[in-house]
């Protein structure tokens, strides 16, 4: 939550009206802006309502994917034109009290180790105030954030809403939340600014392909700036930069190879063997943890030919024994 | 520096017959220690002397990188057996008051963008006590670690030292300070344990192919774990997990990208171009500033196709206005 104040300006309910799950230049509106006003957006959870606090991973295996994510919006922030810079102050981000992880590798091999992982889960998260319930006595802090927030590309006709692009969309950068700042490149009259997808927490790499997934409700004030172009979207933010917003006690696991892609999948493996082996327990368990929960840094990427991927998991979450 | 109360019971000079630059598991060790022994390391810089405080590009365009990177060692550890965990608690590194920061893309392209900066460049540090003092008034917190740590490879022969391998080497994981401990699998009888290329400081990518590199003194503590195996290394550390060891304001770029190496170039390419647009810098100062103080994160791997890679700069280390 922000300290600062404010006056909520607008609100967009997340009707059937106001709600899209694809970006597309030619939506209509729902709603006309001033730069500097302030809008609270009410949004859907990413299956769109297709799950609920009772779910299980049967649920997770009927899912109809059409609807993800559900986005809501998009708001027309007058006198924005394409080569502009959209300001987004997140302002507040309130949860309903539950979320969930889940795995769903599907057709197109989704999350980062789905050979490992190819069956449908969900672990359903009990949110209260600033702490995430998991199994086994862990938790998890709090710190909600728009998984997609962005603007409508350039490129006419509906786009997937998975892939992030520059204008924004699914980033999953969970620094994104209350207090910080998002800077979007415009690509369209107006802006087009939608927003949803919200998780309440996320590692960084969102390893199993989602953090902890919940319906929420998003406060934030929209600004210009002209004169000056961005290719991707930049930042501001006071962090925390840790899963737990403190320095303390973390276990790390390296992934070594020549491969991005698979020195990232090493370090998951790694963590993944730590939790199971160390802490007890299921691997989908731990897959799911890391999602929700390890960060992933690059510690290098010039040591040719290859990488070095960490993962980060703190030692705080646990109970005490 | 570590709170810890330790004694040193061996110490091992940069001479030349202690110093290596190949991984060997054919050498004959400078020292047999026992578990539990605390050995304090001399360390050469990476480039085995050929650079000083008086050093220009020049120099750097003038380099033998045949001894790239000098490590010391190698110390067997008495009773390590291929299988076991080498244990290696990090208790103390001091620099000597100077490193500097290299560009040196050369035959290899080496660096994250080495075509923008295809030209030999050299910055000196002063480093004082835990600052290290760059160009513009910028200081950067120093956290001294040792780049290259590791045990010898199974495979006979020599290997090159600049990348990192399953039996560690060239890591590159900022968090190895004092304080933290690091497991290494051992691959070939007394482990035969080596150390080298210190940095005082560096950014999570260590993008342009230097941290703040240093010639620095190394204490470390080994011990052994057998009947559990590890695929590549483990660390425990409290962090810092920022440049400056705290959470604060941190300006932030992103990379969108299908592919990893890409999206990461995008992010600093982007961060880059803040340092020199809006923070005045040139860009190889720029490109030198993110080696040594920005932190490469991966925001998410899994929305297919794209990965979102984001950098953080923190704003502390600018001077105040």
């Amino acid at each position: 939550m922000s300290n600062e104040d404010y006056a909520v300006d607008h609100r967009v309910n997340a009707t059937d009206d106001a709600v899209h799950s694809a970006w597309d230049n030619g939506l209509e509106p729902v709603l006309t802006v001033e730069p500097g006003d302030v809008v609270q957006f009410e949004c859907r959870d990413a299956t769109d309502g297709q799950l609920d606090p009772d779910s299980t991973a049967a649920d997770v295996a009927a899912l109809d994917v059409d609807p993800v994510h559900p986005l809501t919006g998009p708001v027309a922030v007058d006198g924005a034109r394409p080569g502009d810079v959209l300001r987004v102050d997140l302002l507040d981000l309130e949860h309903e009290g539950w979320g969930y992880t889940l795995v769903l590798p599907g057709e197109l091999g989704l999350g980062l180790l789905p050979e490992a992982f190819p069956e449908p889960e969900l672990y359903v998260w009990d949110l209260d105030g600033d702490v995430g319930r998991f199994a086994n006595g862990i938790e998890v802090a709090l710190a909600p954030f728009p998984g997609t927030i962005g603007v409508a590309p350039a490129a006419d006709g509906a786009h997937d809403t998975n892939p992030p692009r520059s204008v924004g969309g699914n980033l999953d950068v969970k620094h994104l939340r209350a207090g910080s700042t998002l800077y979007l490149p415009v690509a369209v009259e107006d802006a087009l600014f939608s927003v949803g997808d919200c998780h309440a927490a996320q590692g960084d790499g969102e390893v199993c392909v989602s953090g902890v997934e919940a319906p929420m409700t998003v406060t934030c004030r929209f600004d210009l700036q002209s004169g000056k172009s961005i290719e991707q979207p930049r930042f501001e933010t006071t962090g925390p930069f840790t899963p737990t917003g403190r320095d303390e006690p973390t276990y790390g696991t390296t992934g070594i190879a020549a491969d991005p892609l698979e020195a990232t999948r090493a370090a998951i493996r790694h963590m993944i063997d730590h939790l199971h082996e160390d802490r007890g327990l299921s691997r989908s368990e731990a897959y799911v943890l890391c999602s929700a929960a390890v960060d992933l840094k690059i510690s290098q990427a010039v040591n040719v030919p290859n990488w070095t991927v960490a993962a980060y998991l703190p030692e705080s979450i646990f109970p005490e024994t």
